[in-house]
């Protein structure tokens, strides 16, 4: 971890702290019935992740002086998501898999029903986050935000890759066809974390192009990076069962271009991803650490 | 259902036929390997059950003549809520039911991966229609639909009520217990649909208690009669496995009140519901119609 660069480690644990305090107040245990639940939701929720989504929230949001509190709420509302997504994905009709973040997955330490409950309701408060006035005064804001998020966690998006996910197991996809999958699998979510920013920052629709030229490439990169650590990670820093792409037969990044190749493509997408910020000065030098921490990265 | 006024068997027809169209246009079937997602949604969505929350929505939103292409949408939006809890309240780890609406369940149809994601995307879908500025122009009223559906769905509402009612398995709830589950399973969402067409109709929080009223009556009356059409219904009507909560020995209304009770009990929340509605002039018979179906309907 010594090659990052300051600033991003700081970040990294300022926001990771944050969304942990955030999940503990929205995920407080109720003295009821549903008492597993909310324990389900923390025990996927809180204490775990790198975090990126709210990071890429916040980071954004930063370039243009935006409410801290507002941008964590909506970083925790995006990361809600992508935490009923491991969730799902996980279950045993699902990926099969049993550990997460160092941890037992939902559906060992609790049951399968209890997860694909806690999966449901982390999906809905992420809903319920967003249009909270609580959360940004200006209900055009608001509205923009939960249009972003859905259309990002939907068939277009992360679940949509996930379907496309489970069917390359059965087919044999092509280079294109694998980037299409992972764009909505990975990039989606990472897309509407950089987009959430620029919306909460009032910039227009028109000029996020950079933005959103950014988001892009840096969600492929990330899943590029994720498939060579499938391949040459440390199951203990990851945190999960590796190596099960290959098992299944499934065509990914590494698979179709070979190591040396899809490792060149990464680092040619970060640096991509980091000219699109050009026109950005210092302000923006976090999301250009992020960038650079997504090649580097164990884990 | 000769007994039912033609004012509701007409309203039922009409928004029926009107959510299979929404649901066609909203789900139309890609030509990549989503496919099968889409195909699940639709088996899902189009083409069952009594639409009562689109009912709902429409009805109220026509005592302040709301505009009827918006009100089917957010109709849609809601029903597709309701369509993926039954999804992932039908898979093997939750309810494990083979039938729904006369048909297989989803994960019958296809497969359990697939009734997860479907599930899912529904889920997302009916937020991105709420927040689509197509569905309403004033984002204010678009962040009050989301806030309004993604309490009734989450851990307060409809998904904390499943959660209760597999716990219902294991303990003995007593009376206010079963009223409480019931009162977030089910009636959270017919909560939410009434609300939404208050929320069309710009009708200031204050001034909707009466509708509140009689959404909440509705919805406790409703599912008393659910749980006497378990116990006394017509499977090939109903179209779905009955008198599955004796056998699970879970306590419902019906095991706590007796039939006799439960019956007097469902009757009495109706006519308080309808009495909700008195300040209502005929504007307001098709919910009132809506209200006396519950108690005679037979699926």
């Amino acid at each position: 971890m010594t090659s990052l660069p300051m600033l991003l480690t700081d970040a990294v644990a300022d926001v990771g702290a944050e969304i942990d305090r955030r999940f503990d107040t929205l995920l407080a245990v109720p003295d009821d019935p549903r008492a597993g639940l909310y324990q389900a939701m923390r025990h996927a929720a809180i204490g775990g992740g790198k975090r990126l989504r709210p990071l890429l929230v916040m980071a954004t949001a930063d370039l243009f002086a935006v409410d801290r509190n507002c941008a964590a709420l909506v970083g925790t509302a995006i990361e809600a998501i992508h935490v009923y997504s491991l969730i799902h994905d996980d279950l045993p009709a699902m990926d099969d898999d049993a550990m997460r973040r160092g941890k037992p997955t939902v559906h060992k330490a609790f049951d399968e029903a209890t997860a694909i409950l806690a999966g449901d309701c982390l999906h809905a408060l992420a809903f319920e986050v967003l249009a909270d006035p609580r959360t940004h005064a200006d209900p055009f804001v608001r509205s923009e935000l939960v249009l972003d998020l859905a259309r990002a966690a939907g068939p277009s998006g992360m679940a949509g890759g996930q379907m496309m996910d489970l069917e390359a197991e059965r087919a044999r996809f092509d280079l294109p066809t694998v980037t299409r999958l992972q764009q909505m699998k990975t990039g989606a979510l990472i897309c509407a974390a950089v987009e959430a920013g620029a919306i909460l920052g009032r910039v227009p629709p028109e000029g996020r192009t950079h933005l959103r030229g950014y988001a892009h490439d840096l969600g492929l990169a990330f899943q590029i990076a994720d498939d060579l650590l499938d391949v040459e990670g440390d199951e203990a820093l990851v945190g999960k069962t590796l190596r099960k792409d290959g098992e299944a037969g499934k065509e990914t990044f590494l698979s179709l271009l070979g190591v040396d190749r899809a490792r060149e493509q990464c680092r040619m997408l970060v640096e991509q991803a980091v000219g699109h910020l050009r026109s950005y000065g210092p302000e923006a030098d976090l999301l250009r650490a992020i960038a650079r921490y997504v090649v580097e990265r164990d884990r």
